[in-house]
Order: C-alpha cells, then structure tokens, then sequence
C-alpha cells in the first residue's frame, strides 16, 4: 500500500522532497518521466531520474535545479573540443553517473534496474521506477517541424511555438512493478509537473492511465502553476502555444476524468468553479514549495484532499 | 618513405615531440604499445596512445607526464562514489577522450581509426597507429600471480617482484599500415621506452619483429636507461627483478639481431664494447630530453646514427 506520485524533474522532485521530509519516504513509488531521455556519446541520459535522485539526495544545483551543486564541466568542455554536440549540460560528476549507467546498461541491466541501484547509491529509500525501460523520447512538433523534446527545451531554448505533443511512452510497456503498484496504492499522486511532457508523457504509457483511472485510491494533483507563471519550465508557454487556457483549470483539464482533486494556489481561487465543472474538487493552498514549512503545509493539503489528512 | 618510431608513453612521446621539433613530424609513423590497454566503465582506455597526442599537442601534465595539463577529477570522484573502481587516474578532460573514443568504437570504428581521428582533431601532423586493434593486454607474472599490466603498475604501485612478462601483443595481427610502413621506411627507430612493456610487446605483435628485421632501413634504438636509473617508469625495476643487468647494455640485449645501432649516455661509455659485442653498434649522446637544445642533439645523433646524418 504505498504512495504513488507521477512526476517530472523540478516540480517532480521538489514534490517528492516534501513528501520525504514529511517521513513518507518508506512509502513512495515515484513513477518518473523518461520521455526526456537521451543518448549521448553512446550514454543513455535520463535527465529526470537524474534530477529527482539528486534533489533527494541533497547534490542537486539549486541555482540551475538540474545537475550537481559546485559540479565543473571539464569533461564536456573537451568533448566539445574533439567536435562532439555538446548542448546538453553534463557537469564532470554528473557525467560519472551516466558512464555508470551506460555500463550497467551494457551488461544487460534495464533502467528500472539501474535506478533501483542508482537510488541504493545515493541513499535514498523511496522506490524511484522510470515509466518504462526503453528509450521512447517524447517529440515536439514546432514551427520547423518534429523534433526530441531535448532539442526543443535544451538546444534551442523553446524558441519554437509548439504546434503538436507526441509524448514518449505512447505504445510502450511500463516499467516492471509501476501497474502493480498503482493497483495496490493508497493514494495516487500527480506532481507540481508538466501536464503534457511530465505527467502527459507517464500516463501515455500503456496501460499507465487505465490502471490509474481503475485505481480505487484517491487521486490528487497539484498545480505547477499561479497564475498564468509556471514556477520552473515549459508549461506556460506550451500551454499558450496549444492555445489552451495558460492557468491551473487549463492544467486540470488535461486529468479531467482521472484526478479525484486538484490542490490550486490560494491566488487561483477563481478558477476553483471551472475545475469543479470538470468533476475535479479543487483545494486552496500556498502551493510554493521553497520552505520546509511551506512544503509540510501542502503535504498536509495533499493528505487532506486524498482523505487520509 | 618514412621514419617508424617503435614507442610506449612517457619516453616515446618525449622522443616523437624531439623528432616533431625538427620538423620530421610529416615523416613519422610511430607504432604505439598498446599492451597498456584497458577497458574501465565499459570505455576503451590506450594510455600510451592518448599520452603520445597529449605530449604531442602540448596538453600533457609535465609533473605526471600523463593526462592532461590542470585537470580535474570530480568524474572519477563521482564514480568511486558510486562503488566504481577508481585506481586509474583519469581526469575530466582525459574522460572526454574515453568516452569519445568509446563511442565511435561502439560504431564500429577500430582503434587505428579512432586514433588517426584523434590526432587530426588535436592537430597533429603525424601518423600514430596502435600496434594492434584488439585489446591485448600485457600480463604479468608476479610473486602474487598473473595480474593485467595496469593493476600491477598502477593500482599496485610495481610493489610486487616480476617472475615473467607476456607481452599483449602476441598472436595478434599488426594494425593496418603497421607492416607496410615498416617495410618501406627510410629509417625505424626504437624510443627510449621500455624494452619489456613497450618496445617488446610492440616487437610480439604477429609480423612486426620478422617485418622490421627483414627491412633495409637502418634500425637505431635509444636507451631510457642513464646508468642503472630509468628516466621514467619500472624498466630497471624489471630488469632487476628478472635478473638481467640494470644498464643500456641490458637493454640492448633485448634489441640483438634487430637493432644496427643504439644511443647510449655519454655517462655509460664503459658500457660500449658489451653493446658492440651483441652486433650493435653503440653511439654515445647526452640522451636526456628535458630541453630543446638537448632534444635536438639528440635527434641529429640518432639520424646519424642511422646514416642520414
């Protein structure tokens, strides 16, 4: 009976951290997004995994939310001299976990395998599982035609307008245990993350969005956005390009039919009517998650709107 | 027509930079040892190969005399970190070599043709080629066992005593272009390297010995020894342990039937008549390489040596 919680990379794992200070960590099955993935000097990337792994573990930037604090950049700096694409940002200790993990891979082990040990590593005790073990990037249809989400977010820094989302998982087996523990939870949790490219991409898995619509646990979300800000990333400016609402009721109106609430800044009390109308509850919180106290008050919220506050 | 220089790391590539100073670089073939090799974290490491084009592209950390010039370690750090073995010094910047040269042999390409990319893409104008493509690594037999080259050098630090040598090239098939460059070459040099781990594992590799004995180029040989102390490296420690003389004339002993001709320290004249008496003819030279004057004495001795003078 554990708790579930889809998630992205920033929103996703400050989510987590609030939840883990809050001693639920024992619980947790994070199901992570992998439709960031890449490769890379023939190294699997799993950009979220990564994020997620090292927010918990205290190593993560906190000026960039991705890669390690007070990492160097020696190791890309040189790969850039041998002529290699060298866009995406991998510091020198970050680059250990992904020759790490390309060896493992190498022998033969999967992804859920291999962040089962990254986990182990790291020293943490949450169940961390990829939303599926092959490589299926999600790709974004701009302006200029089809390209992997890491081209559009990273490489050319979501200068093109978004005109379509294929999102990763779409036809892929999920990871090994992610249904079962689904079934089996006690509450279902949808992170602070990407409605299209985060939370989009997992429950585009097969089998990911029925076995969560079957779930009899109480299903809750909670907004990465106030107002029309995303805190972190492309939500905002993907819902604008998609021409849909840029708000929290445009976000919950992607889990119409699948979130039992919706926890919405205070801010956004406005908006409470409209994510009613889509048979969602809406709830009011401070929804920052900056300070421990902060992060204890929603989780509380979080517990609360899934009936077990 | 060109100049084949036999060579492992520190003292060939000092003996390649003194060749390049005088303007041979277009010339040269250096065959490299390759018995070094060793595959770490699923990445294809040549040690003697990277500090060849390191020494060569003016990178090379003069106080090691491997890696490169002001790298740093947090990747390898990260991967101790990670349970990883970590004895192997490899920097940030050195890991980015690794990593390239991993991925473009993941593709298929061999090691002679990620080495000739390799010195184009630090701008060098000569050919290096590997002895052999397949990893075959030079194992010794200690007072402890049959160990890889690398552990007994490296990670154990030559403390263990050397019952026998099995050089890593033997029974393999020369690198493509090894045997022709031999066989048409003006003059074939053998560097101030190890006779044993460098020189020798080079001379085991299939063809090479028969090859460079069969060829009418003048064959000239430098010592790495200056009375019974090695420049660098565990030569006269391997001399000892198997029980040979520690000088330039054991040395040369190991070159009798190949070498016309070897270059010995003025300090170690007495040396002379023992060196005549295996059929090579000795030449005396200041053979230290620390300065540009130095080096290109050195080279004019050698060309004279061989007769082009």
């Amino acid at each position: 009976m554990s708790i579930v919680v889809l998630c992205g990379g920033v929103g996703g794992s400050r989510f987590l951290k609030a939840l883990c200070e809050m001693r639920l960590q024992e619980e947790i099955t994070a199901i992570v997004n992998t439709g960031d993935d890449l490769e890379l000097y023939g190294l699997r990337i799993s950009p979220d995994i990564d994020i997620v792994v090292y927010t918990l573990a205290g190593m993560i930037n906190p000026q960039t939310a991705w890669g390690i604090r007070g990492d160097t950049f020696n190791c890309l700096d040189a790969l850039r001299n041998l002529g290699e694409e060298a866009w995406f940002q991998l510091g020198d200790r970050d680059m250990a976990t992904q020759i790490w993990r390309a060896k493992l891979m190498r022998q033969g082990k999967t992804l859920t395998e291999t962040t089962a040990l990254m986990t182990e590593r790291f020293g943490l005790s949450l169940q961390v599982l990829p939303m599926c073990d092959e490589l299926a990037p999600t790709m974004m249809e701009t302006s200029e035609g089809i390209t992997h989400f890491q081209h559009y977010l990273v490489r050319d820094k979501c200068e093109k307008s978004v005109k379509a989302i294929y999102p990763g998982g779409c036809g892929f087996e999920a990871a090994p245990g992610a249904l079962d523990a689904i079934r089996s939870a006690r509450m279902i949790l949808f992170a602070p993350s990407n409605p299209f490219v985060s939370i989009g991409t997992i429950l585009s898995v097969k089998g990911i969005r029925d076995a969560i619509t079957a779930a009899s646990a109480p299903k809750v979300g909670v907004s990465p956005l106030i107002g029309s800000d995303v805190i972190k990333g492309p939500a905002a400016r993907m819902l604008s390009d998609l021409g849909l609402p840029v708000s929290s009721a445009g976000v919950s109106a992607q889990y119409a039919g699948i979130l039992d609430a919706f926890i919405i800044d205070t801010a956004d009390e406005a908006q409470a009517k409209e994510i009613r109308e889509l048979g969602i509850e809406p709830h009011l919180a401070d929804i920052m998650l900056d300070t421990p106290e902060r992060r204890s008050a929603l989780v509380k919220k979080v517990l609360e709107a899934g009936g077990a506050g």
